[in-house]
């Protein structure tokens, strides 16, 4: 491609508005335009490494025996009250009337489609198992889209669906599928993770998430650093307790604490050691008969709402509890709450049911219990993982312990069992002539999103860094004062024509412009190669070559360029 | 492909509410699955058709210098305001708001975000000119939307968009679209043709259509039996008279006709030339000291509505005058209108001009005058092209004669000059520093209605006999009894994994159906090539082949089949 004839909208100055690193480059890299809040045009570049991350997600899906369909945007609002999500779902779901005062809504997701479509397709077992995907425009009506392409309205998503008689067979599809994952974001050349995950309000029984290791990344991913073994934060196992519950040593004693509200505070101003007090937290209950619900962690542990709103006893979403209804409720403000006496159901971590003598509130305003022993003091609760996991604790596979990462969820996949077939009755005949609802995974993955986050993990202070596989170009042609020097002119135009030859993807910058500035461009896209021609070249006979990751820079022979860059080029 | 792994979704019966044979045939050859009305889901068959069409289509724009990028399906209502659309679009413009209250609309078009985008990034003539293009989902609110994809409400288009400083070089890559836009329809092995087309309401300049030709097109195209000049029926340009105005030599005579409402009963009853009587039709006009007008032409002859309206005093679109408007302003009814001292404007078709002794209603009921002459009975009206041609007449390029044909428009290039440069302000600076809108030029193709038009065009009562190019796969492989028989599943497998290693995309029916099932399906997908192999071929060491378009067997021995399918194929 040559420049000239080409629209490549650079720009040196960090527009305004854009928070992160990728958002500003692909503004800087004539990658993205702005239509309107979370909408944006793809200009050339950021087309070109669109679709190539495209192709690869296309050919991998293939691969992995994948079919690829293509269903609609707008999608018939019946079938989401069909599957009961029309109700469920948040303003995000766009939702309008046609001409005729039918509702419709913007797809941010298919699964209604899809299990309509196969209900009607699929009859029989033996048509089983399928999977199908799409690569398609999503919408979701995000409250405050931001980060550019991060998180947008309108974006492009690979989304697949996988349908079976039986939940091995489910199984055996979602293991192929997570390979297939794996293999997406390593043929492009990414550091990423594959994690546990929560599988949220879509439901199901199993999921992974895929990410893209970013120190931007708004996920916390907690791996482990001897196995496979990674979760999400939210989803990361804590390991078993290594102690027992040791016989009591100290009295219980009622203690004035007038100025210690936190945890902090009292163990600074009593000299305790952290791990021998408690964090009991108010929340919401599930129940009427229990409205209130008292959940205890170690002082030096954090709570984990999503593995306590799993309790059957715990609303979820979790909800705390205001200061007024722990008052009203236990007669003490929320810094002296302990769980002696405690008139309402309690749930601890495990962690805290191999303590002894631990301090804890006393549910009087102003004072603490110390000395607290479990059976002696009070009953022994039911306890359960209620943390979150810390950065040298064992991971829950045994190899190895827990290290911590920042990522940007790229991929989801997820077991969705019978979720949507049961309410949407896709069934098929078994081998018995027997109705069966389907099993179904579901498979997606952020195609915009993804070339957001390769940029965060790929750049420096000069622009992108993108991967070979994902540059818009291979390589770049500079050539130095091509508009006066005639041979200058026709050794670039002539290197241009053998490395389009050979193959390459070429950007030929001919325009009439200063070195600086088109070198400052081919840094700013991140073009892993780029060739330098000028009148002290030709002299020398070597053109200038320099790599963009390392840095490094070189002289090649004129007649060795193509070879030495099939030998550099991945 | 294994037919097991895959779905192919083929249906025996002719499907209900599809009116035409191409949304008949996509529907059983499973293309495509209707979820709403005007709203389709692509199913494996169909969509491998429809990314062909895509991938000619783009290699051709590329071809053609025109530079990738993707705009968003939602638009900012604000464009369409600035743009005046959004008031002159009817309710196919799909409105909505979203979660705050803001006005978007879903594109039907991008002549406004492109606008605003290249105002945006184009600064100076040195970057002109530049040509873009996406393929994008479009959606269009139809009030009836039918034909399946022939006109859905969401559809995949192909938009272009041209941008230069001056009409001569705009002239130029419309030439060059033009070109691309042949190469695209003769690639793909469809019988096209290039009509002059009515600008219509996205006005401009020039305009071609580009129509695949069948029966069942909704166009009729005028086109020349020698040469390339061709029109949509609306636009074909009538040849001038070539006899001139003779003397008169008749008296005018009035003549009571009670019973000749119509052209034909006059010319019955009384014994008339036809091609000596004329037809008078009022319209309304379009300004208000003539708010109707009358319109004439000879008596064989239609009028021609859109090139009526171009006429300054006719109102456009072209309305006709009620019955009752009729009377009370000339007296008579319909049947009996006449030019003879009719109190509003007159507007002849050329070929009245040159009429002598012609009959005309008398503007009194059950009345016509006969032997009327110009200038001696009424003043010479003004003439212009008013009608449509007829099959046989000289075309206007003076080579051949008019030849008709039906058409589906699947593609539209316009010269939009700078009626959206100019009311959004799109300018750059010349070389004198000036600031100059931007020309303009659009380019479009309905992606989707292309896999429907090609159907129409390439079927038998069989099924689809899609061009090679479009084919969802090259050669089917027919094994008769693989189940029962070893070898024979030995030999269709090698066949299989030959004819893919040569790069033949293959469908290899591997199912446990009847023959008759598999041959069936294989001719309503319409596969161009398909190799047959069963016992009996085992002995006798022979394929059978069939070619699905001329219908013809021949077998093939098992060491030719690559290089004879290679030879057959195009």
């Amino acid at each position: 491609m040559r420049v000239s004839n080409y629209l490549l909208s650079t720009q040196k100055e960090t527009p305004a508005n854009a928070e992160v690193v990728s958002h500003q480059l692909m503004l800087r890299a004539g990658f993205i335009r702005r239509n309107a809040s979370g909408l944006y045009s793809w200009l050339p570049n950021g087309l070109r490494v669109l679709r190539k991350v495209e192709a690869i997600v296309r050919e991998e899906m293939n691969k992995a025996g994948a079919i690829e369909i293509l269903m609609p945007l707008v999608q018939p609002a019946d079938l989401w009250t069909e599957s009961g999500r029309w109700d469920k779902f948040g303003p995000e779901l766009l939702r309008f009337e046609d001409r005729h005062n039918r509702d419709f809504v913007l797809g941010p997701t298919h699964e209604e489609v899809i299990t309509d479509l196969m209900r009607k397709e699929i009859s029989s077992y033996k048509q089983l198992p399928l999977s199908l995907y799409q690569v398609q425009t999503k919408f979701r009506d995000e409250v405050r889209p931001r980060f550019g392409v991060m998180r947008s309205r309108e974006f492009l998503m690979k989304d697949a669906y996988s349908f079976h008689l039986s939940q091995e067979c489910m199984d055996e599809t979602y293991t192929k599928m997570h390979h297939a994952y794996s293999n997406i974001f390593s043929r492009m050349g990414l550091a990423f993770r594959p994690v546990i995950a929560d599988t949220g309000s879509i439901g199901g029984s199993a999921s992974h998430e895929f990410h893209v290791l970013a120190n931007s990344g708004e996920d916390l991913i907690a791996y482990s650093t001897a196995s496979d073994y990674a979760a999400n934060i939210e989803k990361a196992q804590s390991p078993q307790p290594t102690t027992t519950l040791a016989p009591a040593s100290q009295q219980m004693s009622l203690v004035d604490t007038p100025n210690a509200k936190t945890i902090a505070e009292l163990v600074e101003q009593f000299d305790l050691d952290i791990t021998k007090t408690v964090k009991t937290l108010i929340v919401r209950g599930a129940t009427e008969k229990a409205p209130l619900v008292a959940l205890v962690v170690r002082g030096d542990h954090e709570l984990n709402e999503l593995k306590a709103d799993k309790h059957e006893l715990v609303a979820a979403p979790l909800e705390f509890a205001t200061d007024g209804e722990i008052s009203d409720a236990v007669g003490a403000g929320p810094g002296s709450i302990g769980p002696v006496e405690l008139a309402m159901p309690i749930i601890i971590d495990n962690d805290v049911a191999v303590m002894s003598d631990f301090a804890a509130g006393a549910n009087q305003e102003g004072k603490h219990l110390f000395g607290i022993n479990w059976e002696r003091d009070l009953p022994m609760a039911q306890s359960m993982d209620l943390r979150n996991v810390i950065e040298g604790e064992a991971t829950p596979d045994g190899k190895g312990t827990y290290a911590f990462a920042r990522g940007i969820e790229v991929g989801h996949i997820f077991q969705l069992g019978t979720n949507y077939s049961k309410v949407m009755g896709a069934t098929v005949l078994d081998e018995n002539g027997k109705a069966k609802e389907m099993h179904m995974g579901c498979y997606g993955i952020g195609v915009s999103r993804i070339v957001a986050a390769a940029i965060e993990q790929n750049h420096d202070d000069r622009g992108m860094m993108l991967p070979e596989k994902l540059a818009p170009f291979t390589v770049g042609i500079l050539p130095m004062n091509m508009h006066k020097s005639h041979r200058v002119k026709e050794m670039a135009e002539q290197l241009y024509s053998d490395l389009v030859e050979a193959g390459f993807e070429v950007l030929f910058d001919d325009r009439k412009e200063r070195a600086g500035v088109m070198f400052n461009d081919m840094e700013l896209i991140g073009l892993p190669h780029v060739v330098v021609i000028g009148d002290r070249n030709i002299d020398a006979g070597v053109f200038e070559y320099k790599n963009r990751r390392s840095g490094e820079k070189q002289e090649v022979p004129f007649a060795e360029i193509v070879s030495f860059l099939k030998n550099n080029h991945n």
